[in-house]
């Protein structure tokens, strides 16, 4: 559970986790999984289309066959040139034919059928209408865990990628907030990701004084002031992993209601990452965290879950909420981020990666959690 | 027809477009619409979320309700800051709940929905379970001409960003090609297409020598050379309307046969564009720019359809394709492009954006068309 250096995935990575996929999804009880462009698509073959079109690209998984990519004539060179590509079978379609008659010669007739959940629905009603004995089922629902475990090379590059992204804060924190925009504050969180090593840059939320109550406030035009409260949550893909990291700063010292809104979040932060170890269960996460803040008389203002996955994506099972009965396993990788949004006036929100080890929890963010003070 | 200087998208043109489709999918005999993030529902609203996840953002258009949109609760105060929210009923979501669940109660269990075709598979069948009554088809299948047929602000637009993308052309062929990599050209395209105004770039093709030949290629590392044919296939989004054009340079004096095959490109994409005017169908425009190619004997290597649409995407109804038998209108927007792709050699393709008008076709891309050779 080390973090190494990360290496290249090899052709024989990609391969593993496909065989790995049609393993899990044969016990599963499906006939296969189908998989579109998109992170799914990635993790198991490299592949990205330059552009994401109405165009059918499909990668049929079926337990007694090889594993089979249909890709539009025109992006076959693309296609063949991922480093995946050497485990599978490339069939074309072109121009004019119906993409879902040369999708059904790869699949089945009958049985269920996983398919990845951001897939386009076009595609998904092609598929039902060629194929009437089949049925579907995202595959966060099917096979809610295909890429919840990391391995150590992709361990080590969220734990790379999270470095990067403290590295931003360590950065930020001595800029000048008074005064300035928040979509001035967003381009330098967005420039100092990307010079600390991010590829692509997800989000970069700063919400100031009463825009930080509004969780997915991104930056807006309003002016810092003095005394403001400071939601910074930013992150992206660094070598095709995410981060994803909050802290709250404030531009002078903190009114005492800041200050201890604040602590209140930091002990369920700390409460929710004290909770992580083997066979305890996502929605235990988050009632660690929430337990915190009810406690204190916030409950009503913590209005999301307490945390989501982080992989390949920045948003991935599994999801820390209630009624996530999935119990942690080591390697799988989450948010854990509380927060009270006070309407009209400030929110705070605490936010680090967690990975899960043999007897606990292990945060790739480790910059101060409490309140800075920026100028 | 004539491209006035575009002014904001207001209200009152949100809740038009609404209505309209509205009215449309009751015309279709549909019993209503679906369009989850994504293009038809900036379009339809002005909203765009800030990040695409799994958590479920619908609209809901029916016939006897009034316009809904399903947001998760903590994005609602983004979802009502859009300009189209004014014209909106908004329901929210929360994190633990069945979304699928509020989203029947906004539907009916039974007829047949409308759904944007790159709606969540993960979605869909959300809502085929929750509602078992139902049957659903692609937006793109049932309501084809949603977003085709542009008003004068939309085309207005579409000049500006064809304008825009031209100048990009203009400043590119004067760029060092010979010993510089694809790569290299391509950031300068992008760092032009931005210059010239754009918000987003979508694609930089930069196919030289054999590269040219795949149709679909980015830009990678070859290093262009003396001799070179280049395909430059570039655009993207300026002020929310989409670019895209292509021209093929030589580095130095074209060879004969590079000479040849430019002209018989250049001579089908003309023959394309002469045979657009309104009633003429849209694979009329491919089987003309195709009949060209496929006279002067390399029919086998134009190997894509001839077009498509543009607007809010870079790609959208309507197709220029064989069995695509949509009569044009005016005000529809789209690609003429053909291009023979001699592989492991060189490709050749011309494209425009064109509109149709009253009694033919307009450019919006007006760079000379002959072969410009760079240096």
């Amino acid at each position: 559970m080390t973090a190494n250096e990360p290496v290249p995935f090899t052709a024989d990575d990609y391969a593993a986790r496909m065989a790995r996929v049609t393993r899990d999804a044969e016990q599963a009880g499906l006939a296969g999984v189908i998989v579109g462009p998109g992170p799914d698509l990635v993790w198991l073959t490299g592949y990205q289309p330059t552009a994401i079109t109405e165009r059918l690209t499909m990668l049929a998984l079926l337990p007694d066959r090889e594993p089979t990519l249909l890709v539009p004539i025109l992006e076959h060179p693309d296609a063949a040139a991922a480093k995946g590509a050497t485990g599978l079978t490339l069939v074309d379609w072109t121009d004019g034919s119906d993409p879902y008659a040369a999708a059904s010669a790869l699949l089945r007739n009958d049985g269920r059928f996983g398919i990845s959940d951001s897939s386009w629905a076009l595609h998904l009603l092609g598929l039902q209408r060629a194929l009437p004995g089949t049925r579907y089922e995202g595959l966060s629902a099917c096979l809610p865990m295909l890429r919840a475990v990391k391995d150590d090379n992709e361990l080590a590059r969220l734990a790379a990628a999270g470095a990067a992204a403290d590295a931003t804060y360590g950065e930020i924190v001595n800029a000048k907030f008074a005064g300035r925009r928040e979509t001035e504050v967003a381009a330098d969180l967005a420039a100092l990701l990307r010079q600390f090593g991010h590829e692509q840059v997800d989000f970069t939320v700063v919400g100031s004084g009463p825009n930080g109550a509004n969780p997915h406030h991104e930056a807006g035009e309003r002016v810092i002031e003095e005394g403001d409260a400071v939601v910074l949550d930013f992150g992206g893909l660094m070598d095709g992993y995410g981060s994803d990291t909050t802290r709250t700063v404030t531009v002078g010292e903190p009114t005492a209601e800041i200050q201890k809104v604040h602590d209140i979040v930091r002990a369920a932060q700390q409460a929710g990452v004290d909770a992580v170890r083997p066979g305890v269960t996502c929605q235990d996460i988050d009632r660690a965290a929430r337990a915190v803040i009810t406690d204190a008389g916030y409950g009503e203002y913590f209005i999301h879950r307490t945390g989501h996955g982080i992989g390949t994506t920045t948003h991935e099972p599994p999801y820390m909420v209630e009624g996530e009965e999935q119990p942690l396993v080591p390697g799988m990788c989450f948010s854990v981020e509380p927060g009270i949004y006070l309407p009209g006036r400030f929110g705070v929100r605490i936010e680090d990666i967690v990975t899960v080890t043999a007897d606990g929890g292990r945060r790739f963010n480790s910059t101060d959690h409490g309140i800075r003070v920026v100028g």
